[in-house]
């Protein structure tokens, strides 16, 4: 095998492997980082912790909003998940919550099973944390986090934009402070134009001004607070308490006008005190119905958080173990389930902003969960009369930035099969909901990708006058002679291109009755598994059929050790060459006839 | 692109490429052999037909009673499905009718949605046939013959061997004369063993020198054929009729001793005459439960057939165009499913028969259906006494060559993955039935070609002293500095890998405080898609925030060509260089304090 392999395996990487860590460091992080915690590492995690908790309040009840949830269970979502994640991650600036595109997931597979507002429903979204919890835990174990690679770019970013677009519409009948239901954008929209009569005038005049804050906040408040003199950091950080801004102040509007008599839905009480201690269902009905979201919920939450993760370390040259981040956010997920959660992930916005305050630790995350914790205990009730198109404006803010309209064009003029599969994964997840979205983007990325492995890089070769070198026969002016077939094959065999090696030297031998030796050119073939073993050993029977000789050249190392374990050299009807250069002359001289002479054929006299 | 793409590109190669033919000779390959045929030829295909009428009559009859059917189906799907075969069909010689693998499928299949001997049944058998002739003309018209491709040899290998023994163990009870049932292993063994005491031993006294009968015609009747003077091919192809010797003297048996009195089962009552017109069902219900397993009938009977085709098809430097075999095989299931017949592919025993007997055109195929069918109009009540211990044994004898001990040995010490995969299938079929086993081996194929592909060959490397060559630095002496960082990346980046680029270059880098240039070495990168061109622009950003620049050096032509249709080459914090030597060299006098000369580098005086 490569030298690479020993690199590349699934060990703990980097900053952990710096201390060759022991077996109980590695599946808890917090045993080496705990080590050389000290007072100046406290007081920028208590500082970051601090703004990270402001700008979490709203998010967390704003979330558990598009998730279909009472506002608390977002607040019981930023608690203990957060220790969790404290204790077994390895992102020492990764901050844990719920996020947009995962509530709006948990929505869509708990509005399948029972209606909003019914206990089953808050029990489903218990069950779907609980469920995921457990995957991610087990895919660390078995090291499996590899299979997040089954989501490439395109379809994760045409995911992303979808689920934005998804969102931003479901809150919308909050702005209008109408009813209206749908998983799908089709049904999402006509749903507000069927409600679009029954629009409550108060509840726009919070919600649009409330959105174009918002909006203000994002794009116009960092360049304003610059030219009041504050550092771009700082400005940049208190930008982010804007939603903060809106909450009071839409609340006092409430307050000052009774917009709550007057048709604008608010918040309401929100039970004060600790995470209660819940348990997800064990119903086999249930779990049946549940598993294949959490497993998309697992999959799309890991693929994100672990990107920011990676963002954030590699900014501090630290290392994330990736593997070791599935267990962290299956225990996130484990303990949001048993305090009355749902299912949470690594967020970007807030991950950005704990690390930009001077996070150094993933204490700083337990510290946030003790300012939610305090929030629940003690603020609820001034978030009483918090209007619920502020969050919906909240929320369509955030989302609408995630919405990427560059990217089709640019996958277009770089690649055709990602461009498909982006849109695949677009149209699916509009017209057919988040799940099969997923679904489609990774199949058609497969299929794509198979197919392309079907038919890989092989080309003809002929001799460059003069050289020892080799060329492919349709790029450059290069020396063959009829009855010798070179072919370098550019790529590994492996059991998808077996069929595909067999089809093309076969065909190409077909096409030259005159040939009596076929050279494969294997300088760029890293492996042959046994599919394509059996196939070199079909074409050299076959050849041996046709009274023709096949002969190897350039074969790596580590490919003819493994040649040696079998009996394909013993039965090849020709010879292994070290060089192709050889192996051509030898072949050319053996003509049958005697009329070519190498030395002639290098002076180019044939 | 490469210039192997239109080579390998899925037009009909060989032989008809040969004569450029026109869209309707493509789909219709009767238009180009049917041009030259001439008396020659018509009598080897008649001879070759004659051959394999006889050897297909007793096939026929017993596959079907495999499926679980009447014997006269078998008959049925050896007529109608030839002809259809012999127009649409690439192949020149393969025979195709009901084959063991492909009915034992079927009697799974049907056996889940009705008992056998029901009208029911029959009906699951015809839509499966339809089914499936859909699906393959579907998959052929759409060009996704590749798929195929998902079935590596190992799990193949391992299917079949796993058939074998399963369609072996379930003919016992013919044998015995007993009754039992099963679809697994286990539960076939079960019921033999709790009905060993109902053993028929008239049954057994014709079943038992049958089956040793036809195992010494296999291994010993050829070499006693050639001591009597004939030719080996004429012994070979004598030693293929020795069923149809057992045929005729159990059925004297059976009328001298009058066994079908004393408890021996025989065939009974034959319907004399034409095959009917069926009509496959379109009850939504039966479709939804009939298509998973149609479609596993589908790709097993394609491949198997499409590896004997091109097996015969070599030896006489013929091609087959696999996207229009599935097109033949299609017509030939639907030929099947409109005659009452059941799921055909071709066979492997009869199609060398048919060409070591001299077939030159798939004509031969349609004067065996005319065979079959005058045997169908004139000889069945001749079969009425014949005993089904005798067709069950020519089953038990023909499958048991099926099964090969020998392939796990040989897997275990070539490849660990594919024998895992070959172990998945055997194992997963014999205990859970041939539709598991198939989905087994090609998820686990899948998954441990995905684990391998996230983890691909890549390694460090330095200048080999005094040349301009960079090789690994774990399997050479070369010369690197502190501040560069070579890396040779051996493998196309795509999705599946993109994530572990970022991994392994960040970490490496991580590793290496002093570093101040990244070289990677895309000699061997045959394609970069858009998650791989996101990875290469993460790592730039990333090696921007630390301080370090990114060169890429022996970027291929292709590959050059469509960077520069996209932002990264301007984003690039280091220059693209045509070799490696340049790169080096200009990043190792780079060191930021003017210590290194590469000059002094090459002497080896640093």
């Amino acid at each position: 095998m490569s030298d690479s392999v020993s690199d590349a395996a699934g060990e703990p990487p980097g900053l952990l492997r710096q201390h060759k860590p022991g077996l109980a460091s590695q599946y808890l992080p917090i045993l080496e980082w705990g080590r050389t915690y000290n007072g100046s590492v406290l007081t920028s995690d208590l500082v970051a912790a601090v703004i990270v908790t402001i700008m979490l309040i709203p998010q967390s009840l704003a979330y558990a909003l598009l998730a279909g949830l009472p506002p608390v269970v977002g607040l019981y979502a930023s608690i203990l998940p957060l220790v969790a994640y404290a204790i077994f991650g390895t992102s020492r600036t990764l901050a844990v919550g719920p996020v947009a595109v995962v509530s709006l997931m948990t929505a869509s597979a708990a509005g399948a099973v029972a209606a909003q507002g019914t206990a089953l429903y808050i029990e489903a979204a218990i069950t779907l944390a609980a469920l995921s919890g457990v995957m991610l835990a087990v895919l660390g174990f078995l090291r499996l986090g590899f299979l997040a690679n089954l989501l490439s770019h395109p379809v994760i970013s045409g995911f992303i934009t979808a689920s934005g677009i998804l969102i931003a519409t479901s809150q919308l009948k909050h702005i209008f402070g109408v009813s209206a239901g749908g998983d799908t954008w089709p049904q999402m929209l006509g749903g507000l134009a069927s409600a679009i009569d029954a629009v409550s005038l108060p509840t726009l005049a919070i919600g649009i001004p409330a959105t174009l804050f918002l909006f203000w906040v994002r794009k116009g408040l960092k360049p304003a607070l610059v030219k009041l003199g504050l550092s771009p950091r700082a400005a940049d950080i208190s930008a982010k308490a804007g939603p903060v801004v809106a909450v009071v102040c839409t609340i006092l509007a409430v307050i000052a006008f009774d917009l709550a008599q007057r048709g604008v839905n608010v918040v309401g009480a929100i039970p004060q005190g600790l995470p209660p201690f819940a348990l997800p269902s064990t119903d086999p009905g249930l779990i049946g119905q549940l598993w294949v979201p959490a497993l998309l919920i697992s999959i799309i939450g890991f693929v994100e958080s672990v990107s920011v993760a990676q963002t954030l370390a590699a900014k501090r040259r630290q290392r994330i173990a990736p593997n070791q981040e599935l267990i962290g956010l299956g225990a996130s997920n484990i303990a949001s389930a048993f305090s009355g959660g749902y299912p949470v992930t690594g967020g970007f916005a807030r991950s950005v902003v704990n690390f930009d305050a001077g996070a150094e630790t993933p204490a700083a995350g337990a510290y946030t969960a003790v300012g939610i914790l305090l929030a629940g205990l003690f603020l609820t009730p001034l978030l009483f009369n918090l209007p619920i198109a502020t969050l919906a404006a909240t929320i369509i803010v955030a989302v609408l930035s995630l919405v990427d309209l560059k990217t089709p064009g640019k996958l277009w003029r770089y690649s055709k099969p990602d461009f498909a599969a982006h849109m695949a994964t677009v149209g699916t997840t509009l017209l057919a909901g988040v799940e099969l979205g997923v679904i489609a983007g990774v199949g058609v990325g497969l299929l794509l990708f198979l197919w392309r492995a079907s038919r890989p890089h092989a080309a003809i070769v002929g001799r460059v006058p003069e050289t020892e070198h080799f060329r492919n026969v349709l790029r450059h002016q290069v020396i063959t002679v009829p009855h010798v077939l070179s072919i370098r094959i550019d790529e590994s065999l492996t059991y998808l291109n077996a069929r595909w090696l067999e089809e093309y030297v076969l065909e190409r031998v077909a096409e030259r009755p005159a040939l009596r030796h076929v050279i494969l050119l294997c300088s760029a073939v890293n492996e042959i598994d046994a599919s394509g073993l059996e196939s070199l050993e079909a074409i050299n029977h076959r050849l041996i059929d046709g009274g023709i000789r096949m002969h190897l050249s350039e074969v790596k190392g580590p490919v003819m050790d493994r040649l040696q374990r079998t009996h394909f050299l013993d039965e090849l009807n020709g010879r292994v060459y070290l060089s192709q250069d050889l192996a051509f002359s030898e072949a050319v001289e053996d003509d049958g006839k005697g009329r070519y002479q190498i030395a002639d054929l290098a002076r180019g006299m044939i």
